[in-house]
């Protein structure tokens, strides 16, 4: 697996930068997308069954942005899409840097849709502009119906929250209806999708909502 | 409920402010305990079943460390425990300076034990030393057994691991004995120890080594 060891970007540009990728991949048709969430909400669960349903209909390539380990690229090469392992030096976010850093080391990249896996928190990865077209956020069941109150800004940020996990409702004290009203409270534009990745559950709904994102993308062009 | 609102330290002498702080502590008979975790992992629901347990065992404090919101500090005073909320003005972690000034805001503070709730991450909160006597981390089942895997500088950095939210091992792919192993792999002096705040499995042997180490501390001055 290939890893790329990140540094922190010498610039205090990043939103310039950010621009500057966001069209510089438009120009390469390639749909970015940062995904954010806590460390173990179950990223990488959801990407590899996306990528599995979406095989044929669209080809999407993945970032994976992590301290250590290439244990989540691994694990999404195993499913034949294309992806990359980023390090980030002990930086709890990724930054448009580090961004082009990775989509320019994925060689040969033939992908519509890139997801930059960002590092595994609900804050720092909030506050820097990658490049991406479009922002989605994963709030795990077992994470708790409070994040929203705890973590607002991740909430502002978003266009998109997936709640992960929803086969575990049984098991936790997790008010779904509490999540969504307190995430709109927030974000009135956010679009709320509960999926279980493991039963399919919802899975359609994101994964709908992701082909006409791609959609619309295009056609601003 | 009493909020404070922390910048970041300015000096760059962290580690000479946590010396000073740990013994100012020693002085006043506090024994304090960095408790770091992800998101959502149980913190809070560990320490209000540990408060209600030791009660009239030990006298515990706790110190609120969030982004924003108060929801935590106000669930801990509501168990009659001394508690204080502390926002970090958008910071991932917990410095001395700002331990320090949430011991000095807790106005006659009559306890034994305090425990710092860092911030919810598995990065930053193991980079800054606060102070504290002990270190302690939660890594809860539905995070997933691969987290030593990505964050090893927190597992390496703790005295203990607790192992959360154990009821839900049915229901989730998580190895309890890789996750051991990997711990151990990386820190063998680390105690592990698995617990459900729900049913209460595994929290007296958890109480058991906190009281101990309350002990042992003691002795040592």
């Amino acid at each position: 697996m290939k890893v790329i060891e990140l540094r922190r970007t010498v610039t205090d540009s990043n939103d310039r930068d950010a621009e500057a990728l966001r069209r510089e991949l438009r120009s390469k048709g390639i749909f970015l997308i940062n995904l954010m969430s806590a460390a173990g909400s179950g990223k990488t669960t959801l990407l590899s069954r996306t990528i599995t349903d979406l095989t044929g209909k669209v080809d999407i390539g993945v970032m994976e942005a992590d301290i250590a380990s290439d244990v989540d690229a691994v694990r999404i090469s195993g499913l034949g899409a294309q992806s990359i392992q980023m390090h980030t030096d002990g930086m709890c976010h990724v930054d448009a840097g580090m961004a082009r850093a990775g989509i320019e080391a994925m060689e040969d990249l033939k992908a519509d849709v890139v997801f930059l896996e960002n590092v595994g928190n609900l804050i720092c990865p909030a506050e820097f502009d990658t490049g991406a077209h479009r922002k989605v956020m994963i709030l795990s069941v077992p994470e708790g119906d409070d994040k929203p109150l705890k973590y607002p800004l991740m909430f502002r940020e978003s266009d998109a929250l997936v709640i992960t996990k929803t086969d575990a409702l049984p098991y936790f004290d997790f008010d779904l209806d509490a999540a969504k009203r307190r995430a709109l409270a927030l974000n009135p534009d956010i679009r709320i999708f509960p999926v279980s990745a493991k039963t399919g559950e919802g899975m359609a709904e994101w994964e709908d909502w992701l082909l006409s994102e791609l959609e619309a993308w295009k056609r601003d062009a």
